[in-house]
């Protein structure tokens, strides 16, 4: 009898048939022993709904503390109708919003983090054989004010549950059936992984494999919770995201996966003083912007001055070109050229950390095939890559057959 | 300074555009110095939108648990907006959930009763200038399950709100401007009353003038809340519902109002046995079926028999005619008929306690166009007749004619 907690995002619960067939799904696992807790979002759709009558009300800025009210609405008519499915198959269960099961968050509306959680409840509940239903994404605060977790909350609302429960694992039920080695659009031999390191997910999230919210990740992994993401409408295993098994690290591939965005654009500053305080007079003033600026590189210079290039996304490039051009003079720079035809492909994989060489390995694969790299950057389980547009699909594909990632079998050095 | 619950229901707040309307109306009354704590309905549409869903989800019976926790999403979407509506024209406002303002309930989910409120949020509110927005028609229970309080429940909970607050007034803002003499449909000269007492409105919503709940005027009676109906579209003072006030007892009209329903059938069962137990053996067996009665008439019999006639919704006619034509034989009786071609015409008014001849005055009136009485009863403050159907218009033109309803001055015997 496994003790697991369950979360069904919006479009698994995406309508009334979806809502049902996930009440199934849910039923099925109760006459096979499974104590469950089941987590999910807001019906698809129904967020930005409310999100349009809000600007409607609140054209300039909104109200923080009445958008919570507001959305926090979505995911409670989800939790309703999951119960009434699940009572229609028989099953017992019981809703909960994060104010009934007290999912303790700070004050910081639209973007609070989970303080504690009393499970008392649910426990009880479970002891007496029921389904347990909460609402993701949402909490209350110490004055009992409704809070929220921000944009794709429900997966942390997932783990911090299965943390405070010590559930068996957290598993995250999607459209996809788990994390690929890289997006099976771009290459069609794309595999499933049967596991991933949390450190891994991280990096192949925050890449662009948006399987799952990057800060969902990270609870898991600062919590030790075994997380799964699974399809909502298929049968599989999944892949299991868990830590760094040091035992197991033998049997590690190299390469995990290939990652990829081409939401970036490039932008480039050259001949600028190589002194202290340059990258900042550069930075400051575009996160002053409330642009987010991603890869960052600067070259060592030879007489003085160095070159300084960093990427943004593509909806920022324009703006953020056109204010570095106007303040060229003063940033004594040469020229402040940019490139939104680039994408950024990265080879993620804990294997990294103990072998040598595998940096040269995906250049040469590169190189092989004539697509010249614009920019580098490297961290302990990851090398990134800015290249052409036009070459992102030969490139992912010749990387994924470079580290093995096709075969299910694992790949040594 | 006064200090005032006002309620607006589902109609004035069906659109975004009319939110901000009530948010306009709530700022000016703000600027004039009132004290304000609204509540609102589901944007209108809302609730049954819900409901469509549940019944999608749960096709049999309802989870009537699972049930409150949709329908209250509903009245939180509306408080939602309207702070930030309120916000937008400047005015500090606080939403609260029926839980957060602990509208403590029993735990009779879809149709819970009010326990107590816990007023210390709001007071502090109001103390710092701010307009309190509370969501109408739910509550929570001793075990933290939300309830709601039935269809209609907002107005319970403005007065409940109110009561517990002491405040001046609790207004009910509506779709039309006040109580009428009768419905100005069927009589263009139709007045609105400036005045009514709660017994007097009892009598008129049960009756058919759907402007109230009768649960709301119990409640407002019994803890002597003044309570006004205005229109949320109009200016204007509406009418004042507060007690009989036996100063003003003199000036009081003899007949307040005009009140019909249509929706009645009557069903006649003659020559029974007129002994104990009679009118239960009838009537038992239809409270089994879950149908209502309404009038219920029985005449002295001379040769040991009886005639029994009563009332039921139209909607409800043929199954308990049906029942009771098949039950014939065993009650006894000579014959079972019934007559769904009929409405009930009543005269309301205090005055009619310390006037005599009212009745006479009421059945000459209807006898002068011809109209036949099919059934009659009277209460202390109300006389009720049964006439076909047809005459409805004729009737109660003549009644406010006969009663001087369509002047403004009050009229003595």
């Amino acid at each position: 009898m496994a003790s697991l907690v369950k979360k069904f995002g919006g479009t698994s619960v995406g309508t009334v048939e979806r809502i049902q067939a996930v009440a199934k799904k849910l039923a099925k696992a109760k006459e096979a022993g499974d104590d469950q807790v089941v987590v999910v979002s807001a019906m698809s759709g129904e967020t930005n709904r409310l999100v349009a009558m809000a600007k409607e009300v609140m054209p300039a800025t909104v109200d923080v503390r009445e958008l919570d009210v507001l959305l926090s609405t979505g995911e409670q008519v989800t939790i309703a109708l999951l119960c009434m499915a699940l009572k229609t198959l028989g099953c017992d269960a019981r809703s909960y919003t994060g104010a009934q099961v007290r999912i303790l968050t700070d004050s910081s509306h639209s973007k609070a983090r989970i303080v504690s959680i009393d499970t008392d409840k649910i426990t009880t509940d479970l002891e007496k054989g029921r389904i347990v239903v909460v609402a993701g994404f949402q909490g209350v605060d110490a004055e009992g004010d409704i809070t929220t977790l921000g944009r794709g909350g429900s997966d942390t609302s997932a783990v911090a549950l299965a943390a405070a429960l010590g559930s068996d694992e957290c598993q995250i039920f999607t459209d996809v059936d788990g994390v690929y080695t890289t997006d099976p659009r771009v290459e069609s031999k794309a595999r499933r992984l049967d596991r991933i390191t949390f450190e891994e997910m991280l990096e192949m999230a925050s890449l662009g494999s948006k399987v799952l919210q990057i800060r969902a990740v990270e609870f898991a992994g600062k919590y030790n919770v075994p997380l799964r993401v699974l399809s909502s409408f298929e049968e599989g295993e999944g892949t299991l995201i868990t830590t760094d098994d040091e035992e197991n690290e033998m049997e590690q591939a190299l390469v995990s996966g290939i990652a990829f965005n081409r939401d970036e654009a490039q932008i480039t500053i050259t001949n600028i003083a190589d002194q202290p305080g340059t990258a900042y007079s550069i930075l400051g003033p575009i996160a002053d912007l409330n642009v987010e600026v991603d890869m960052i590189v600067q070259n060592a210079g030879v007489d003085g001055t160095t070159d300084f290039t960093f990427t943004v996304h593509r909806d920022e490039y324009q703006r953020v070109l056109d204010f570095l051009v106007a303040r060229q003079k003063e940033l004594g720079a040469a020229t402040v050229t940019g490139n939104d035809q680039i994408v950024k492909v990265s080879i993620v994989g804990v294997g990294m950390r103990s072998h040598a060489g595998i940096a040269s390995r995906m250049f040469r694969a590169l190189s092989e095939k004539g697509i010249n790299l614009r920019m580098i950057t490297t961290s302990e389980i990851k090398i990134s890559v800015v290249i052409d547009e036009d070459y992102l699909e030969l490139g992912v594909r010749s990387l994924h057959d470079e580290f093995g990632l096709a075969d299910a079998a694992v790949t040594e050095a």
